[in-house]
């Protein structure tokens, strides 16, 4: 398992060399603490497998130039699918992380698994093709899932409005359909990576995101990495306790945030209000426990509702995001993170009432604003995160190779969902 | 840097020899991964520092007898001091993480922190001599408080009962009173390092402690790693929102399980009840906001009631439990992990009521009885776990270096706050 220590070698040189744009060997024993030897053998493999490239040269201070390096973005590739009851969002991101294409269609509504991932292989090929990727060089597909998730690679407890996923076999259906290997992850967590990698964390290595699509979630990235816990279900802060006496949850207790506050609370307290509902354009055939047709589109209206005036919309968001708040309190007290991004579609939608009142009460604790300040933010990248979140996994689980002695995990560890990949890793190790 | 390189296969090495007992070279290579030669040039040096021994020879599979190493526990000794407000506890542990002295006086209770701390120096003197053991390898003093700690070595947000103690600069002064270097942790975390090395929780790697004495509080070991937060002020579990329109908590916050159904709310509950004030011997002279005199002891008197069959008590601290666990339900489902172990004083004293109450709720949820069962146990260990925890950190500190390019942090990283180590350390790195 000396291989374990070249396995280790290569992985900090690759984020050595991606986090610095251009670098020299010299440079790399110096930020990296490792021998000339040793970068000079792993920075020929790279250079042999393409990845890396010689750039140019740089002044050298007495001597000769120094060749520097860099990453060839174009030399991988990784698709991102983000399924949300809402839309479906599909990317294709080169090595470096940035997107080289992007669509977005509705979201599964009535349609079975089966079909939706029929056309979601179909528009991989699509986007693929678009962008004139070589087919050889993308290495898979991370797919993005409301959680929990399991180990099987699909979604066990679903969401109310997606019940037709539970148990369905995702990652290998996909992976038969594309014969790409798909990697799984939860929506919160993707945004989280997603964040990272677009930039919206800046150097902060620690922050969770709050992520409001049709549910409440939380993605943690601890101490540099990303926090899955023991059964890869981290984050679920949709169901923090606020009431121990309110109303039953579909997770089987009582008063969580998501079934008190939650995208699908504020859209039938809305409709309750048929001034309200009328004014928003909400539908009122339906109401009570039957789901909604999409909590996202109509939580965005009622937010449209409070912009325009409508004091009852902006009422039932900020009783919403009352509730939001301490839960994001109890959050950043047990986490102790130094920064909060808001994300996903719903709080995308009604930032300018939830940012407030997350600030204000984080504000009014001594813990969250003793030894340093909370900074809350909202999401830049709200719509695609997710989504190239997913993709970032698959370059992540072929570029570092998993914890082991000697190996730091790196910025962001590989996920535990999901079918191992079919090929080959392209490093060789 | 390629000293980094040698410091991590050096802790690893050190790490693996504890986890085996006895290992020979051979060994090594194969559970660590490093080469033969890296194998046998740490060893010499652990050798030449007598941290490890040659123990005897292991039948090979042909060829020669394997010499067998095993740590030295009589190499180095560390001290740890758990302070809390109703008592103090000192140990002295070998290099294995056993205590080979123990002491336990009253609580710091109306004297200024400057005697305590002289009265806390003259008693790691008196227990290093009571063990015999060579004061010049004992390598330093874990001193554990209850949190949120500072960075500059003391505790800047004391509760109510614990003042005197703010900013109090702990780890200087009584670093000049001993001569020893001192690293400060709060109990909740030490709580969870200290059930780890007595070997509380086996082999989980992910796990909370909710710390329950004068405060409450959550230790948390993630990954394998004692998770601190940005400001070393993680697990403020005490400090979970449960009721938005409760009484406000000394955090600045309403409705924090602390003050809703902590020890000191639930010794409050009790004194207002005569007659239960009465059959658990509590003192009825003070009330409302002023600081109890011993809250731990006097929740145990409680609970003695309550086992004697007192109703009243039984309903109180059942109450407190109730709301004690759906702070416990909040934190597993925002960390995912497999276990949970209840510990502290006042937990130790109202066991059989909080531990049913936890699991009960535990069972409720979907996410927590999911994809696994949450292992929630009582601490076997819960008077001395804080000391013992504070004296492995410092056995950490000097055994295993930060973490940094090609370093496992080992299954449990140095501590943020505190003095740095005034001695050179033992291991050449």
């Amino acid at each position: 398992m000396a291989q374990a220590q070249r396995s280790a070698s290569t992985s900090v040189i690759v984020d050595a060399i991606r986090a610095s744009g251009t670098v020299s060997r010299v440079g790399l024993t110096v930020t990296t603490g490792l021998t000339g030897a040793t970068v000079s053998t792993v920075v020929r493999r790279l250079i042999d497998d393409g990845l890396v490239v010689e750039t140019g040269r740089a002044e050298s201070t007495g001597g000769k130039p120094r060749v520097l390096l860099e990453l060839d973005p174009t030399a991988r590739y990784a698709v991102g699918v983000h399924l949300d009851h809402a839309s479906i969002t599909c990317t294709v991101t080169d090595l470096a992380g940035t997107s080289v294409a992007l669509s977005t269609h509705p979201g599964p509504g009535t349609r079975s698994p089966a079909e939706v991932l029929v056309e979601t292989a179909a528009e991989v090929d699509r986007l693929v093709d678009e962008a004139g990727v070589d087919r050889s060089r993308v290495l898979g597909i991370g797919f993005v899932a409301p959680g929990p998730l399991t180990s099987d690679g699909g979604m066990h407890r679903t969401p109310p409005e997606m019940r037709a996923w539970t148990d369905y076999p995702i990652t290998s259906e996909l992976g038969r359909l594309t014969g790409l290997p798909v990697v799984l992850e939860n929506d919160a967590t993707a945004s989280a990576i997603g964040e990272h990698w677009a930039g919206g964390t800046g150097t902060e290595n620690s922050f969770a995101v709050l992520y409001m699509g049709t549910g409440l979630g939380a993605g943690l990235v601890l101490d540099g990495v990303a926090y899955r816990g023991s059964s890869g279900n981290a984050g679920e802060i949709g169901h923090t306790t606020l009431d121990l006496d309110g109303p039953v949850c579909w997770c089987g207790t009582r008063g969580c945030v998501e079934v008190l506050a939650g995208p699908a609370a504020v859209v039938a307290e809305a409709r309750r209000s048929p001034d309200l509902a009328a004014a928003a354009g909400l539908s009122t055939g339906t109401s009570g426990s039957e789901p909604q047709p999409s909590v996202v589109s109509d939580l965005a209206a009622v937010a449209r509702a409070a912009a325009a005036g409508h004091p009852g919309a902006r009422d039932v968001l900020e009783r919403s995001a009352r509730y939001v708040a301490a839960a994001a309190l109890t959050a950043v007290n047990l986490l102790d993170v130094r920064m909060l991004v808001l994300t996903g579609a719903s709080l995308a939608a009604a930032g300018d009432i939830y940012l407030p009142a997350v600030r204000g009460v984080l504000a009014s604790s001594l813990f969250a604003r003793g030894a340093h300040p909370v900074d809350v933010r909202l999401s830049r990248t709200a719509a695609t995160a997710p989504a190239l979140g997913g993709a970032a996994l698959v370059l992540q689980t072929h570029l570092v190779p998993a914890p082991g002695p000697l190996t730091s995990p790196g910025p962001l560890a590989p996920p535990r969902h999901g079918t191992p990949p079919g090929e080959p890793t392209p490093l060789s190790t």
